[in-house]
């Protein structure tokens, strides 16, 4: 059973030529979401923002932007095309467009040249790989139009691969539910006074997605074990507290690698980890406005290890 | 403009169930490669060995086995299927199929899992895989029979990934030839004694076979900058003098990684490198009595990197 954890991202904000995104009503959503070939589970909102669970991630809309973020074989560059023809182009003040690397790229249903082919052919973009192409990287297109982010307006990323241990175990367990996720890895309490929407996938699978006011943080876990991945994201100012988030997302979680993504107006989130060596940094003042920094960490090992046995050719399903 | 350089590779010992190898026609040769859509350039030979270059990569045929190596595009283990209809099955002592992990996935025609279920219709064999999914690997399957490896049968491959500097902007200069690219590299002396066959690519690419009595040694450049990669492969004993043929090699090449792949019937090789580190390494006794020794280095970098801008998405072609 194969599914891929790794995640497509989409952050759109535009000006005043077009209205509040959030008079936009759910059924608008939910077909932008389709296209992507995804579905919306549920819903949180508060007075700034609407909190969408997708049956593959999440989908945050406020006002003047949406950040969409979508796992498995979704194609969310076809949510980029259909926002863009639905709405004025001129209305959109940035565009980003990122894709990480994946466990089984021929198991998805474009790759990113192909995704930059389609938003090309709708508007002017420039695309960056950051990391090595035959290692852990990410790849980013962003609409070539110069934006000033205000000085708020700043995301993290900490994504980690290989997760081992028995809480992975666990999370595999058919029978798992929320509550005793909650329980088992506190993920609920990594910020304080958050609105807390969660979910259980069956056969397997786990996503979070936190609100309070503007900020949010969104956890979704694919136990897997061929392809054990964890993602956080937050827009909250972490910069400050990165290194206990990260010991505690380590711990829990027990990674064998991850990578940190910080998007800002000014620095980005430098780290310093005593367990995991750092492979790569990559740092890229984007013309959009943003600067943009890559890590990849790992965590070394001394002794020599065994090959792994793979699952037989017939039990290979695609757990979609 | 893309070429997919790391390859998959096929190797195949008969027991006196069948005539020598050797035996079998170049016509039958030719289909064999033709399968795996691939094609003969040339050949050397000598009374140990027959060493074809391809127009991906190499075929050596021995009386008793033959070794195929194939990049970019072709499909290898149809080859596999093809030799094991033609010949009695019970003829064959030991299979081996190997793939390294690909730049590109998505560009590929099979992957590993589709390859395998194929290999499995035809013979009971056991998969692996030697490294981390989301990192450097090699996946390997073997026919599942008991086999003993004479101590002589060893293999060392030195595959070395986004190669930089000079030496790998001359090689994209579509005037080069094959004298000035062994004047460059003095590769076709790096061992004594062999017979050399080369050939420069259009518009770009290098492939060697040398050969001295049943002794080979392969290289194979894929110079574009997107995948710079070259690989070497040779059955020489070369376990006491790895360190420096590994130090010629990287100061030649100048990759940012290596993996190091060694197969024998007792010890692997364990190299040790003041320049690079040393970030996986995996051993396994295979039951078809191979020790096969995989691991990753790279380079490790203080600074940070600038991400690299992508050739437009107008301009990607498959160079094949």
């Amino acid at each position: 059973m194969f599914f891929e954890g790794s995640e497509k991202k989409l952050e759109v904000v535009v000006g005043s030529g077009m209205g509040p995104l959030r008079e936009l009503d759910e059924n608008y959503w939910e077909s932008i979401v389709g296209v992507a070939e995804a579905s919306i589970l549920s819903k949180i909102s508060n007075s700034f923002c609407d909190a969408f669970l997708l049956s593959e991630s999440s989908l945050f809309v406020w006002d003047d932007r949406f950040t969409m973020i979508t796992c498995g074989q979704t194609v969310l560059a076809n949510a980029a095309i259909k926002f863009l023809e639905d709405q004025s182009e001129n209305a959109v003040l940035s565009l980003i467009y990122q894709r990480k690397n994946e466990f089984y790229p021929r198991l998805q249903r474009s790759d990113f040249f192909k995704d930059i082919e389609q938003l090309s052919s709708k508007i002017d973009g420039k695309a960056y790989r950051f990391g090595e192409p035959d290692g852990h990287h990410l790849y980013l297109f962003h609409m070539n139009k110069e934006f000033q982010p205000a000085s708020t307006d700043q995301t993290l990323e900490i994504l980690m691969y290989n997760i081992k241990g028995s809480l992975r175990e666990a999370f595999v367990d058919p029978q798992i539910d929320t509550k005793q996720i909650r329980k088992l890895t506190s993920l609920d309490q990594l910020f304080e006074g958050f609105e807390i929407n969660d979910h259980a996938f069956s056969p397997c699978g786990y996503s979070m997605n936190a609100l309070m006011d503007e900020k949010y943080y969104t956890v979704h876990v694919t136990p897997e074990e061929e392809g054990a991945y964890v993602s956080f994201e937050t827009n909250v100012n972490a910069q400050e507290q990165v290194d206990s988030l990260l010991n505690r997302l380590t711990e829990v979680f027990q990674p064998q690698s991850f990578d940190i993504v910080s998007f800002g107006r000014k620095d980005g989130v430098e780290i310093e980890s005593p367990k995991f060596v750092r492979k790569n940094f990559v740092k890229e003042k984007l013309r959009c406005g943003y600067q943009v920094y890559f890590s990849h960490f790992y965590e070394p090992r001394n002794q020599s290890g065994r090959a792994v046995e793979l699952f037989s050719a017939a039990s290979r399903e695609i757990d979609q």
